[in-house]
């Protein structure tokens, strides 16, 4: 079957000349793939018009009228942007149009957005941002990446239970074990809403491991790390400049002087390697999961390489009917670990 | 005149293997310095016993005979051990023995102990942790980094002026910049404390910047970055565990085949450069602000590498005074900016 990915054309601090170079490059890999762009007109068809790609035959254009800024809050994109690219793109996906969409456009909209179009999997309150980052023996699906903040502790559990589900459906591993980030392994570490949620994760449904610390993420310690979508982000963010800053910081070296710059042309295969290993674009594209539709969110800066990644995530997870495998695994679980309903006047309250 | 740093000589995960090897390493650069370790008989003489300097001449042992485990309670290690090295070696600062002292062992005891035999400065409620963190242009101070965990808005300001007051002190900068992390710059971001942290922060007498996320420590946007406990120490911790990774992954990518040995040769002195440039240890020694006296909290898994770097900030902060200065800097603060006094009882507390 075909699969269609709707796309935020708009979204990002870049939108179509990222956008629609992304969806081409995308659609060039993937033979039996479909785009729709959802946006402005003539931006749109005009930037298309520039691209030169045997793949524009699989492209089409969905026009709208408006677009989300990235700074407005997330109950006024809900309530007053009806034929925003965004919301247009997760209205396809709700009708059956597509079967996965992307933006790279305002979290907190995406967020609102998607819980009010596609609504959440039975038992579960809000979806959350989760992303699999590199470590030193594979990956860590890391949740929440700043959808909720303030968290309570059943939320936290809540997270865990979905981070299970989506690494038992994308990777295949049965009770992947869970950590649950906190600021050292002892009991007694931590603030109140952690040991509450430490304290029902030792009886909830899933392979729970125990508190990890930040430095776990990279060890791997963990096949999922939970946290409040606050601390979530804050490491994602501290990750990006710290690999910016390293790199930067190598560059350097390597250009010092006459011999440092012939060391490195000696070294460039080793250096490209590397620089390919950790290049954050390759990790780009996030799954808000906990909702009846695949929605993947892109970072807001990327260029059209990190939002090819998005893409073809989105659609991986489409092909890979990852959606009805998390709906699965959390229906597996018992009652008590999923939550009880939250009125939807609530949408988008705090993950502005 | 002559500088006597207090050494806890049993803490951290090594004890005396690590900070004997470190004191002496220190007195051997320092002339001047002195150095007191407290600890344990015989093990502490026998570990001195067994190494060779010239610079055991301006090394004196105090003896003890508790040490504060790792993990034990901080109420429980402040309540029941006043014989511990990490006490003892606190003791020797308020007594004017010594006029700074490090320890490696458990974080919110120190925290705990120091307070209760230190006090805090005029205007603090508990002390903050700070470090020093590399950026791409320069440092960064970080507070709080793991001292206090469900921090308010009053705190966080509180970190503000404190880290301003260290900032001026260590480095000479007037007015420096205060920025407050968050998970975006916008003002409508964030949960509910550093919403109401940021509010306050307007009116405060800090110059401060606005909202930072976390790529803006290693941007090195502003000069101080201001974060709860938990947040902060899971920054740190990331960061120690990514900056391994990449490491590793840089190791493996010279090392893959022969051709790649071959450019790792020529390619030494970059990254030996490089990776002197990122090491942790370099780093290591946080300050504890807010006492009337000088503590530094060093990593209680360092080597006598790091262990010997944080016996040199303690005691450069010693010569340089540093204590005077923050104590005039907050003074010069208007009250309102300063605290209403919390009760002793709450020593301890929140720091586990």
């Amino acid at each position: 079957m075909t699969v269609t990915v709707a796309v935020d054309a708009m979204g990002g601090d870049h939108g179509p000349p990222v956008t629609v170079a992304a969806a081409l490059a995308f659609l060039e890999a993937e033979r039996d793939a479909q785009v729709i762009l959802v946006g402005i007109e003539p931006t749109l068809t005009e930037a298309i018009g520039r691209a030169r790609s045997v793949a524009k035959a699989r492209l089409t254009v969905h026009a709208c009228t408006e677009v989300v800024a990235m700074d407005e809050p997330p109950a006024e994109a809900l309530r007053k942007k009806k034929d925003s690219s965004m919301r247009v793109a997760v209205n396809l996906v709700k009708d059956g149009v597509a079967q996965a969409c992307v933006s790279a456009g305002n979290t907190g909209a995406l967020m609102a957005i998607a819980r009010f179009v596609l609504k959440t999997l039975p038992g579960i309150d809000r979806p959350a941002i989760a992303s699999q980052l590199p470590t030193r023996t594979g990956v860590t699906t890391v949740l929440d990446l700043g959808a909720n903040v303030n968290c309570s502790a059943a939320q936290l559990v809540q997270f865990a239970v979905m981070g299970s589900a989506l690494v038992t459906a994308v990777d295949g591993i049965e009770r992947p074990t869970v950590g649950l980030l906190n600021i050292g392994e002892e009991e007694i570490k931590g603030n109140d809403v952690v040991k509450d949620a430490a304290e029902l994760l030792r009886t909830a449904p899933v392979n729970f491991y125990g508190n990890v610390e930040g430095d776990d993420i990279y060890k791997g310690t963990t096949d999922v790390v939970v946290c409040d979508g606050f601390v979530g982000n804050v490491a994602l963010k501290v990750t990006e400049g710290l690999v910016v800053m390293l790199y930067d910081f190598l560059r350097a070296e390597f250009t010092r002087n006459i011999a440092r710059k012939l060391a490195a042309v000696a070294a460039m295969p080793a250096l490209g390697a590397f620089k390919k290993r950790v290049d954050p674009r390759r990790y780009n594209g996030a799954t808000l999961v906990g909702l009846r539709g695949v929605v993947v969110k892109s970072h807001g800066s990327t260029d059209s390489i990190g939002f090819r990644h998005a893409i073809a995530k989105a659609h991986a997870e489409a092909v890979n009917g990852v959606l009805d495998k998390i709906a699965r695994e959390i229906a597996k679980m018992p009652a008590p670990a999923r939550a009880a309903t939250v009125p939807l006047s609530a949408v988008g309250g705090d993950a502005r």
